[in-house]
């Protein structure tokens, strides 16, 4: 019978994730697998945990991945650091926002949703009015709004709540290793994030990172996590001391692939990484701007990872991606929610984020429209 | 900086799994990534949802693989198909009956646990005698109980909640792949495994399947899933239907591994599969009878890929662990909980099951002894 994996083409992917790999993380994928209590292992573990403090600039020792792909760091972050009854306080302007506040509800804790329209990034006033009105446990917000383009202002943010014990959660799903993130010096407590956007990692682990105060909400939790597989206060024991006490089986081979994107990032140097993102981004704007077409969000706030673009009038959005794919072998991604056809998403995530990859997408995309 | 990749040395992987994986799965996993939304992506997801049919014998539609260890798919089934309050008996005969009940009691499930001596299988007939005293809304068990090495009598246990409407849950972790397992025959309503055990696959993957009555009781919920991430009636769409809604994005790479290393197993012919099992379970066991070694389990409990061997007074169990991974790179397991330092767990699991492999075991463990 006919085995499907002959007949993978290569595609250059240029959606909202995920991001095209390079040969060498391929290589680190297939590495021959350890046992996930092996020293040798345990010694690569301990590497993945120091190359997230530096790309994060923390000095948080509870910094690890854990077993499942970004959305399971967003659910692992909120299952340990909320009880039933907390108030939570989300912002959101975007479908990833929107998901934050589903998750938090369902652990039963008291959510508000402070909303900014779709495509413009979170006011900085309004949340410093909500967070006068009310006290709150924990404050988050989305980094890079995967679904928009949008920029938040997590640092401004993040000095609302320095002084105080309102936690500060952040999802950097999209923005780990395509623009600065200084979990410290921002004041964020609890990050999550995941390998197949910027870090240019196939999907399947969630980086997270827990400040001292996160961890001091863990530990004097009144309940259990209501969650034995993400729970981790156990999952520590793993990742820290002397016992590695076995938890769960960790996905080694994945952790392999992670070790290697992440020291592809760092010896090129995160300040050279971040340039470059940005660097292919303008060439993109300039290029979609020659074709006529208009970005959703204004300058200031735009990512340089996640270009979301309007349709043209006229044009057939999902028969466009369909050709790109079909005829070019290039993936863009489609808009989510209230922006469901109206327009694309561009990547330019770690390893695709390339000049010659701009090119070839712009080349592509003058001859399809 | 020194490359940790560089000095990975393969390892005979004859512990509890992570088990030793072939080529063509390694080769498998460094394919190139696709999105996931890739219509040709979803036709490798639908071939390894009939893959798992296969193996388990059902046609069960829901059947899929969930993205985490076999620990996030215990995680899934429970946080899916029990609400706070609902009866629930658990079988408990080792480490992975006990982490059941913990995680059942942390859903807020009213948990009875029926204890059998560890070593020795559930009895059958003092399930029947309390399935008789109490109605439950689940009654869950392990098929091959990992930390004991035991094989617990799961066909005979599905004839009693069969004509009922108490829904069985059985942990397939370590039996998937190496001993039989006939999900509809055996009146299973909802089973999970993992991928790094008997499937030869690194871990990182959690199959899982549920039978009608289990998809009903999922539909039926009073509440939401408490668990956005292995919300079960979201992830459906996105690998049922039309529409692929995407939820989270799957792990990309891990899944070309699964679809290979079910692939094996398929050609290979799972009876020829079982049955390469079965014979290096007995010729390991006449081998550490040779030594002096004595199993913990009696002759017709044992599991073929997990055997559990009493440590001989006056032998130091870690050390000799330590000699077979550091002299002979050779991985077994150590004992868990009660049993720690005094059993080791040999794995004979998947791709690791081959005669050569335990002629190359009894070798070293007769240096080392």
């Amino acid at each position: 019978m006919e085995n499907l994996l002959d007949g993978i083409e290569e595609v250059l992917l240029m959606g909202p994730g995920p991001s095209c790999v390079s040969d060498e993380v391929y290589a680190a994928l297939s590495k021959k697998t350890l046992g996930h209590l092996d020293p040798y292992f345990v010694k690569i573990m301990d590497a993945i945990k120091g190359q997230l403090q530096a790309l994060l600039q923390t000095e948080n020792r509870l910094t690890i991945p854990l077993s499942g792909t970004g959305s399971a760091g967003m659910e692992a972050l909120f299952v340990n650091l909320v009880e039933p009854g907390d108030n939570v306080l989300i912002l959101k302007n975007g479908v990833f926002g929107m998901r934050m506040a589903e998750v938090a509800t369902r652990l039963g804790a008291v959510v508000d949703v402070l909303e900014f329209e779709w495509g413009t990034p979170v006011d900085v006033d309004a949340v410093k009015k909500q967070l006068e009105v009310k006290e709150y446990g924990m404050l988050a917000v989305v980094h890079a709004e995967t679904s928009t383009g949008v920029l938040n202002p997590v640092a401004d943010i993040g000095k609302l709540v320095a002084a105080s014990p309102c936690l500060y959660l952040v999802d950097a799903v999209t923005s780990l290793g395509g623009i600065e993130i200084a979990q410290d010096t921002w004041h964020i407590d609890a990050l999550y994030s995941g390998t197949q956007k910027c870090l240019s990692c196939p999907p399947g682990l969630a980086p997270v990172s827990l400040s001292p105060a996160a961890v001091e909400k863990l530990m004097k939790r009144q309940t259990k996590v209501p969650n034995w597989y993400l729970d981790l206060s156990l999952i520590v024991n793993y990742w820290e001391g002397e016992s590695r006490a076995y938890h769960h089986t960790a996905p080694i081979n994945m952790l392999y692939g992670l070790y290697q994107a992440l020291r592809l990032i760092l010896d090129e140097g995160p300040e050279m990484v971040y340039q470059r993102h940005r660097e292919c981004h303008e060439e993109l704007v300039v290029g979609l701007g020659d074709l006529g077409l208009e970005m959703l969000v204004d300058k200031p706030y735009r990512l340089p990872m996640l270009n979301a673009v309007k349709v043209p009038q006229g044009v057939d959005e999902a028969g466009l991606r369909r050709r790109l794919l079909n005829d070019y072998k290039i993936e863009i991604g489609a808009g989510l929610g209230p922006l469901a056809g109206k327009i694309w998403r561009i990547g330019l995530m770690g390893h695709t984020a390339r000049p010659d990859n701009v090119e070839r997408f712009l080349r592509a995309l003058r001859e399809t429209l």
